[in-house]
């Protein structure tokens, strides 16, 4: 386990007030667990605008059945020597289409493209790149 | 399969060169292609919009191996009257932290609420909501 | 002047060095100051999202000089109901277009709409609405 | 005036309603006027990814009116090697706070550099970066 340090924090009366009902709200059992929250989504971002930040990254894919070529690439991301895929999961959503996600780990820039790369096959209807921190603390 | 249609779009001829460059970059195989997946997250941002939307949505998270209070409420989620959790997958990201992804389906407001009350608990250190589309044509 | 409170946060010594790394980067003073905006952030984000709360917003439109139907609809907007106009700014671009800022005060749910009937004219080539801070604390 | 070309787009019977439902709600007077809009969005977003592209950007800050380091800052940033100051507006909220809106053109990653040391800044109570497109076509 990490060492714990405590910091003073000085703030308005009426910043603190809106603060406490806001957290109280979303169910945080402390004004610690709210602002270390604040903290590591602040630094996370700001890595994950470097193009050579180590990222998980997570990518949703909303695809017809029968896309052939998608599965290809999908095979192809295995074997890439830029990213490394994780885990993926594979959902049924109705007669018609899927849903894939894909967890990877690699450089930001390697997974923004390829992940456009995938996103423009024919047969991939919606697909969205969630960057999660590098190195979370 | 659905029918399809074709329509006619005018637009400047420099944007059409700056549109083609984009999509060839991109790997998009047709202008239609691209166009079609504007429109359909075009479509789907709008419907997310509304709390009352049926959507799908993944929510992320970063946490500490051993957080009970967070397998409880893992637990709790399954039995949800508003929200069905359709899978989800755990990754071991390395000695202290794990990843989370759980894909639900339900009303945007509830998902949000939900995926609030998660995010809030102790020793979950990040976490994300990606809402993907609701009704995908 | 508004009363000061001061609160003690706990967290770990590892977020805490990468926190004070991150807030020399963007040049706060203090800890404090850097934790009061993501306070004031993360609050003004939450209220933004309702779609009857009060908001401050500013409306950007990129748009070709003799778009006669946008001079019209500015000059309506006005005169609105729901919506006051604070204050615009009129900025040539270049030779074929102009760049409108508009800040105006009202719900957000009014301010949305509004703007995405601006937004959609012709004439006007890029178009977003930036909500800034209701009831800022 | 630019040259017009004519395009043909081949999409589902199903998606070509939802989106004819979406721009008539959003007040678009035609099909090729709404899909212009979407495809400069991208073209833009794509571009403002790039540190070295040159962007227009407005910048807002709500702050006390007594921030006097501000107010040197602000006079600073006129006299930017990197970064021109188009215009900037001045509109008091309340007794205690004011929005400065300040427009300007240079590098994206300049623009982001500067507009952190400026929203860290005591006294600033909310920043945000609004980038507006680098060569709208």
């Amino acid at each position: 386990m990490s060492q714990i340090e405590r910091i003073g924090v000085s703030l308005e009366k009426e910043l603190l007030a809106a603060f406490d009902a806001l957290i109280d709200k979303q169910g945080y059992p402390s004004r610690s667990e709210a602002i270390r929250d604040l903290i590591r989504r602040q630094i996370s971002t700001e890595r994950l605008s470097h193009p050579e930040a180590e990222a998980v990254a997570a990518v949703f894919l909303v695809y017809e059945h029968h896309s052939t070529k998608l599965m290809g690439m999908l095979a192809d991301l295995q074997h890439s020597h830029f990213l490394q895929v994780i885990s993926s999961m594979h959902i049924h959503l109705d007669e018609h289409n899927c849903l894939e996600v894909i967890v990877l780990r690699g450089p930001v820039g390697e997974i923004n493209k390829t992940a456009e790369n995938i996103i423009s096959l024919r047969g991939v209807k919606l697909g969205r790149i969630n960057l999660l921190a590098a190195g979370v603390t």
